[in-house]
């Protein structure tokens, strides 16, 4: 007998679950629809090399590899953005600038599962290359702003942090590319200790240490404090402008941030700019999350192209609908069942049930061959709205009885009035 | 430099191919809905002891099999088949019959890939379980019409045969159920000769050749032409019976029938009843198939469960369409790009920009810091219909200089009336 577990750490997801991920993700494709992005569809096995290429080492240790028949090397994907990085420097190269690019699906990483942390997973994800603007940063908040409150989650708010600040201290004592890296590892993880112990140079270690000190209650507050420490440390001054510029544009666009966190720092180490996640008070992880990364198309060989994308964690975002038992607005319609009396009605009933399907209304066609009252019975069981049941005596008369389960009422129904008569 | 291919036999679907897709995902779902079908969502990746459970062996040397880093054999489903089986036998055991299941998504075989044949592809599959009564072959068929009509193909047409006409005459003279798998595989590829070499009963051979020679033009001909034919084989009459049954069935419910096939088998070893394909003259290779398979929750340590499945292969209607040309019907709405003149209009341009797209109005945002004369060849470049100009002197009345850019026409409008303008 086969083995019935699914893989650990991948789940079914049956009825309610499956329509609210179905749910979730119409809302992100309505919001990449309003704002422009196309859709692309990128398949979930990559060569290994092209999904290996940007991530840093802990992804890649996370990631299904393995060789296909012809011995190739490939991995299910992690995430989205190597497959669109390949796109941006293949069949969308020539493609005018700004380039915004959505898709949706599942992915895969080698996580310990744990609640709303599964190693099937499912993303949106949003790109848009070709600008540095900060109307740019500001597009990627909006729109998962957009997304979260479409799916009608309360509470929800924003962090902003921007790695430039970080890099900007961290340049400025001219710390090396791998030591920054893994300063900015430590830091994601919260291990500032850590991180800071990696930094040679004192002074560095003191601005750094400093900069954690500003966290405060008032997002604009936090970011103009940031502005004043950095003073004098040219590139994180232009991190600190950039980022009071981005938070102006989106909470003047109605994008509830609920802090601006110096010390902030994002896993995935191509981030050059602004990071932010989405998050709700019920859940200790992140919806969403995304950044600036303006190398990214470069190390894919592509010209350089300053770009930043976010990715929204659609299990975690049913995960939280759920847990604030948030009712989904689908407009549910009637449904009915057909059932016919004796056998030899069975292709007027079918076609009855084709005219009602025709115009919208779920029907559910009698195929058990059970007599009428296990029949309505099931009806019952499955919560339809109607049984129309298909007699001799009232076929002749082109009609139908349909019976009204919940109010137990039947009547006699022209058929070609029942459409109307149920929807 | 890394690898920017995609993997042999996997595709990335860009603008069209993707909305194509989509539309057709749209339509399986639609139809899903209205027949009473359940959608769940199952993992992409299953223990490869499921997957392998009920595949014959082609399908088993054809999965993309691997060990996950806890060193459990996994392997990449080649269809969804085995894992609604797991559902049935664990998660939705205890629901009411029938049941009812849809799922959608891609799956993958290692396939020498050619037109219409990839080794990542999507598949909508539909699930009846508990039925054995033609209604219900019947509504397997009758709902891939359904989605094939929706889509809009044009000349599209089925071909029905039944496996238990055949296997009504190979167990008549005892034929191994072993041998029985063979032939039907042979059959399967239309290697005739091959297939009934491997009966030894000569009268069994004869009877079975005789078979094909029933091939005619009209379906109902050729089903009577069957019945007669097989008369005094018991089993083989009633799957002929059968057979006449669901095609009348489908055919009174307006569903095009071009053939019946006393000789047609489908590979995959399970089926025990009708099976049925749709095609296009156009392509070589089926749009969809399926058929009834009463054993296969028995494989799967179920109690005895009739059923009857379909699955359409959504790449190959995609490529059907797009050989027929047919344009899709989305209503696509018109479009805006948002441009401010001064960089201090940026947080109003933005607002109006959040305004057009809460109505629903598709909205590209200038990000890229363009003078207005490049932005609008840009707006022209992306075929949008408007182009919402936010200045100064219009800002203070509350209004927008709107640009209709097929017209060359412009207008200064209220932004409060900005959404109806556009729309």
């Amino acid at each position: 007998m086969p083995n019935f577990q699914t893989v650990r750490g991948m789940r079914d997801l049956l009825a309610e679950e499956a329509a609210t991920l179905n749910f979730i993700i119409g809302k992100a494709r309505e919001t990449a629809r309003v704002y422009g992005y196309k859709e692309v569809i990128t398949p979930v096995v990559e060569p290994y090399e092209l999904l290996s290429a940007k991530s840093g080492d802990e992804i890649r240790q996370r990631m299904f590899i393995f060789k296909d028949l012809g011995d190739r090397a490939v991995a299910l994907r992690p995430e989205f953005t190597a497959s669109i990085a390949r796109l941006a420097t293949t069949a969308l190269k020539t493609e005018p600038k700004p380039l915004r690019v959505f898709s949706v699906g599942s992915v895969y990483r080698y996580d310990e599962p744990q609640r709303g942390r599964y190693r099937e997973f499912w993303q949106a994800n949003f790109e848009l290359l070709g600008s540095s603007n900060p109307e740019a940063d500001a597009e990627a908040i909006l729109l998962t702003n957009s997304v979260i409150k479409a799916t009608g989650l309360q509470s929800y708010a924003f962090k902003i942090g921007h790695i430039g600040i970080i890099r900007g201290i961290l340049n400025h004592a001219k710390v090396a590319d791998k030591v920054q890296n893994a300063v900015l590892q430590r830091m994601d993880k919260q291990e500032y200790d850590k991180a800071f112990k990696l930094i040679e140079q004192e002074n560095c270690r003191t601005k750094l240490q400093g900069l954690l000190d500003l966290r405060g209650d008032e997002p604009f507050e936090t970011a103009e404090k940031i502005r004043e420490y950095v003073a004098g440390y040219a590139e994180a001054e232009a991190a600190a402008d950039n980022l009071l510029e981005i938070l102006r544009l989106v909470t003047e666009s109605g994008c509830p941030v609920r802090a601006v966190e110096p010390a902030f720092a994002r896993g995935l180490e191509y981030y050059t700019g602004v990071i932010f996640e989405v998050n709700v008070p019920e859940l200790d992880i992140a919806l969403g999350g995304g950044g600036r990364y303006d190398k990214l198309i470069e190390v894919f060989g592509g010209e350089p192209t300053p770009a930043v994308g976010v990715a929204h964690g659609l299990d975690r975002i049913s995960l939280a609908l759920q847990t604030q038992k948030n009712e989904l607005p689908v407009q549910r319609g009637k449904t009915a069942v057909v059932i016919f009396v004796k056998p030899d009605l069975k292709v007027d009933a079918l076609k009855i049930a084709q005219l009602l399907r025709e115009s919208g209304v779920p029907v559910e066609f009698e195929v058990m061959g059970r007599k009428m009252g296990k029949a309505l019975e099931d009806a019952d069981r499955r919560q339809a709205d109607y049984a129309v049941i298909v007699g001799e005596r009232e076929l002749k008369e082109e009609s139908v009885v349909v019976k009204d389960l919940a109010k137990r009422e039947q009547s006699t129904v022209k058929i070609s009035e029942l459409p109307d008569k149920i929807r």
